[in-house]
């Protein structure tokens, strides 16, 4: 063992940590929108950091990218074939989309510089960008959706937290546009944050959909290298189906996943219930 | 901010920790087992650690301390009467159970001062000991339940992880014990460690209990302060019912978790589908 250790902490408030030991700090870049850095871990291989925050290692990142899209998928009305995805700069969102099958994507990410990271750190992620059937857009993703004429049969928005440039992200403006844009029958998904640290990203999702969707429904998955290992996800729609019309399978998702992640834990419950009122 | 910050911290491994900054530290012994703490943190409240462990902290233990009660309280056949807890010196396994009713509980804990250290810190707890129906027993839970004539509806294995002390909780010739003790439609349920880094804990205990037991079905529960935030529960007898029979409510447990729980994760049934073989 070395002398010197080096570790990068999340820091999840002033008084919780998670500390993940580094070989090596990759990449530290400050762009017009946030800091961005790769660090190379011993347990999880490299972790992909945005302003002191971790959006996904090598060896986790299967399960937030499985959860945010193979969930939609399986309970959309008719099976999808093109998809906006706004944020997910790094490629995995996309390259899962790519894999179940879908002919037409369009993601928008507002900081070139994450694709250009990912391209460097990730490329198995951000492969998908190569792929014909993928149009990258550099660009603001509230700005997109608000003047493309397009439709899509799925929406992902694949965020950072409501803090920063993805504020505008979880508001019922910007949910009004998307509806606009999604096909009869579509869904849109969005990030919805840590239910027991940031309730305040589920009751902003969650109220803000609730607004213009008659169809919300809020769900779990485990992700180690997430604060407090508990995410939330929520889908809305005025058409979703009340059980899987197709099956997908992952490394996490499965058919028993896809009914059981929709069965919360009552304090999670309680954050949605809040934002009902 | 004070200019000294104090921070408690669990080593996962050499390479990943969580650290919880804390106001104090409230105890600290050594006893003929195991290292015992207690410190006051910002973020949890009081925490009990292990050799270094968290078992439990003011904030969270409820999450614990309901789903492995409650789950085997709505499952059993008939409504379960009596309890054994082995391990569960804090009294917060007892404490639950006494709320669902249960006329009878023998907590047997091998280490005296963990009893001790959580009558003087956690005394909500520890007030179970204080109820007529509870009796505790400080002594070891294999020789226990290898002499006892008593049997009982509910068998709650309440430990640490297998490696020291609890080693032996988790294996089949202890559960060759528990079957001898438990009533006729009765429960064993053990804590059974984290899918994610700690795999061994839920293969032991998966493959034990199958060599003993007809049914043996594995659940899981997001508990924050704990390795990866996810943490498995598995629970065997020879009738455990396919759907609950009777409801109970918690702040984390619920008639939905009662089901959701048992959907598991694709890498957690491949952890298990490995215990099998």
């Amino acid at each position: 063992m070395d002398i010197i250790e080096n570790w990068f902490s999340e820091r999840y408030s002033d008084y919780l940590q998670l500390s993940f030991r580094v070989r090596d700090q990759l990449i530290s870049v400050k762009t017009d929108y946030q800091r961005i850095d790769v660090f190379d871990t011993y347990s999880f291989g490299r972790l992909l950091s945005i302003d002191g925050t971790v959006q996904l290692t090598d060896q986790d990142e299967y399960i937030y990218h499985e959860m945010i899209t193979e969930v939609p998928y399986v309970y959309a009305k008719r099976k999808p074939q093109s998809a906006l995805v706004i944020g997910g700069g790094d490629g995995g969102a996309a390259l899962r989309l790519l894999k179940l099958g879908l002919k037409r994507i369009v993601n928008v990410e507002i900081d070139s510089q994450v694709v250009e990271v990912s391209r460097r750190f990730f490329p198995n992620l951000a492969s998908s960008f190569d792929d014909p059937a993928c149009h990258l857009v550099i660009g603001d993703g509230i700005k997109f959706v608000s003047e493309t004429d397009e439709k899509f049969d799925l929406i992902v928005v694949d965020s950072t937290d409501p803090e920063g440039p993805a504020e505008g992200l979880f508001s019922a403006n910007f949910y009004r546009s998307v509806k606009r844009v999604l096909s009869d029958g579509g869904i849109v998904v969005v990030q919805s944050g840590s239910p027991f640290y940031q309730p305040r990203a589920l009751e902003l999702a969650s109220s803000g959909l609730r607004e213009v969707f008659s169809n919300v429904k809020t769900y779990t998955a485990f992700i180690p290298t997430y604060p407090s290992g508990l995410w939330s996800f929520t889908m809305a729609g005025d058409e979703i189906m009340d059980a899987p019309l197709r099956s997908a399978q992952g490394r996490y998702f499965n058919s028993e996943v896809a009914r059981g992640a929709f069965m919360l834990p009552e304090f999670v419950k309680q954050v949605i219930h809040k934002a009902e009122r």
